[in-house]
């Protein structure tokens, strides 16, 4: 019926429903389309963004003008802003900070109509090469504590802008769900020197019943304390703890893996609203400063995409225990995303 | 324009929208409304639930029948069921346990068309009343190690059944999320000897801006670091660290407490859907068995209720990250709900 599982790597329980849980087509809603207005992020639009801070361009175009492949720009709205120093004091009990960061938007593609999914793998490696181009150029900014390269697609995972694109975002902390992850990792590593996630991909590929795909450089499993129903993570195979070290051709591994899986997912679940966000180490001037803290990396992490389809809604109890209920298991959810007819959208 | 903030009690980071933010009929969108078919929750269809395990029933009126205030069922279609032993064992890295606990329905009154924002202060006493029952009759259950009791309004917040209800559902394990606020409460008395709820509340009865009601009993206050637009917590002034030890009267004040918040939320922003949990020490049971590891309850922590509208969407970053984008600062929130129009619903 149910079944209550652990994530070593998480630390925290998931409700799994075993058995025949819901399928795919139980996820099945209508999608909303945003409307289609003037597009700031279309190809010879670019004054209408502020100045690019990236882009991949053909020979001969000049900056800020049609001819780019993949486009990174400052975010017109951000959330966090880049000016100004950090101004860190309690307020009685309390902490508080003045919201000094980066927010960045990478446009993946010129051409509007198409989503992540639509992407070949190359294509989808020179989005990630822009992440590793930002983050390097980000990371030494010693404000910044954490940067968080994500992506959202879909009104149901808050997007609010058709034209399909990319999120990098520097914090001035690490979050506590991170600094979690990291320690896990950490003491992990420190018991059995050997390496947590390695570990767990290991045990994944002996039961390979939680594996959608392995292709010798990146395999996607749904992991064992899924969250949410067709969660995924796409972990390299080769141990590293810095996505910013990655060369051209893991990256293209990486487009590849990605480009496969979106196209499973959307085949079998009618392009779905999904968020994928990078976990990485942070960046090394931190751990200069505080190596008793941050462990002894390059060994103990291993960098990874965690990437989960929106398909259920979250209420009471997920949010005050932050344990979730998930009504189909990873065993299941693996099974039809292997089946899956990969298809070029029609 | 945003700034950072820490909460002590949860250990976590907000980004909140300093300024103005948004206000409350910018998150006015349509509210669906569940269809109406045969309520299995109306008076009348009593045999089409499970037989009831509490109810408030007129003088004369027989187990499931017709004649009761307030009902309490087993739920049909529990996420855990009740049968069986524990059984608790490692996979490999991860852990499993089968899927034991209870999952219980509160039916919070006979009338279909009245939502909880309907209710008088007096009537919601008496759901608070059927949570303490049931709590002090399933905490006896020595499989069980911690009880939530919640309650879901709205489609958006996952909620399939129109006819008002709470729920309340009993784990086998202590999830992540609150053995860290019980420790955090712990190592602040260990430190202090005070409680850290109450010394919150009297900073926030100080500053007042973030408090939208204090009536003596119950204190009713946005939090510094909500993480949610109008997230709200209501507190007891008096200090105790169990639910199912407060007195009617005290239950009283509560239910005065909650009508008066959800009337307001209501009016602010036409009857959003929102999710309220309670917050309380987990079974003493529990505590026999490891004090060391549980604390000196009564003394570190304090129950309490966190109630959150559900206005916003998640996406990547907040789900990657555990800490969100509050568009609407608390102050602005309290604001907003003082000021709100007390109205019966048209």
């Amino acid at each position: 019926m149910s079944e209550l599982r652990w994530d070593p790597l998480k630390s925290n329980w998931a409700i799994i429903t075993t058995g025949r849980g819901r399928r795919p087509q139980e996820f099945l809603t209508p999608r909303e389309r945003l409307p289609v207005t003037v597009c700031p992020f279309c190809p010879g639009k670019e004054q209408k963004t502020p100045p690019e801070v990236y882009a991949l361009r053909h020979t001969g175009s000049g900056s800020n003008q049609p001819g780019w492949q993949v486009r990174v720009i400052p975010n017109k709205f951000p959330v966090l802003k880049i000016e100004g120093e950090i101004d860190s004091r309690a307020h009685g009990l309390y902490d508080r900070m003045n919201g000094i960061g980066a927010h960045e938007i990478i446009i993946e593609h010129p051409d509007h109509e198409r989503d992540m999914a639509d992407l070949t793998g190359s294509e989808i490696a020179e989005v990630f090469k822009a992440f590793r181009a930002r983050m390097i150029d980000l990371r030494n900014d010693a404000r910044f504590r954490y940067l968080f390269a994500f992506k959202n697609h879909g009104i149901e995972a808050a997007i609010n802008m058709p034209h399909s694109h990319s999120q990098l975002i520097a914090v001035p902390l690490v979050p506590p769900m991170i600094t979690t992850e990291l320690s896990i990792c950490r003491d992990y590593f420190g018991h059995k020197e050997r390496c947590l996630i390695c570990d767990l991909m290991m045990q994944e590929r002996q039961e390979k019943v939680r594996v959608v795909r392995d292709d010798g450089n990146f395999l996607v499993y749904a992991p064992y304390a899924s969250s949410f129903p067709f969660e995924l993570r796409i972990t390299p195979l080769h141990h590293g703890h810095d996505f910013t070290a990655q060369t051209d051709q893991q990256l293209l591994a990486l487009g590849e893996a990605m480009s496969d899986t979106l196209k499973r997912l959307r085949s079998t679940l009618r392009d779905p609203p999904f968020s994928f966000i990078l976990h990485t180490a942070p960046p090394m001037h931190l751990r200069k400063g505080r190596p008793e803290y941050w462990g002894s990396l390059p060994f103990d992490y291993h960098w990874y995409i965690e990437l989960a389809p929106k398909l259920t809604k979250m209420a009471g109890f997920e949010w005050g225990t932050g344990f979730h209920m998930n009504p189909t298991s990873p065993e299941e959810a693996a099974s039809f995303l292997r089946g899956a007819e990969i298809t070029l959208r029609p």
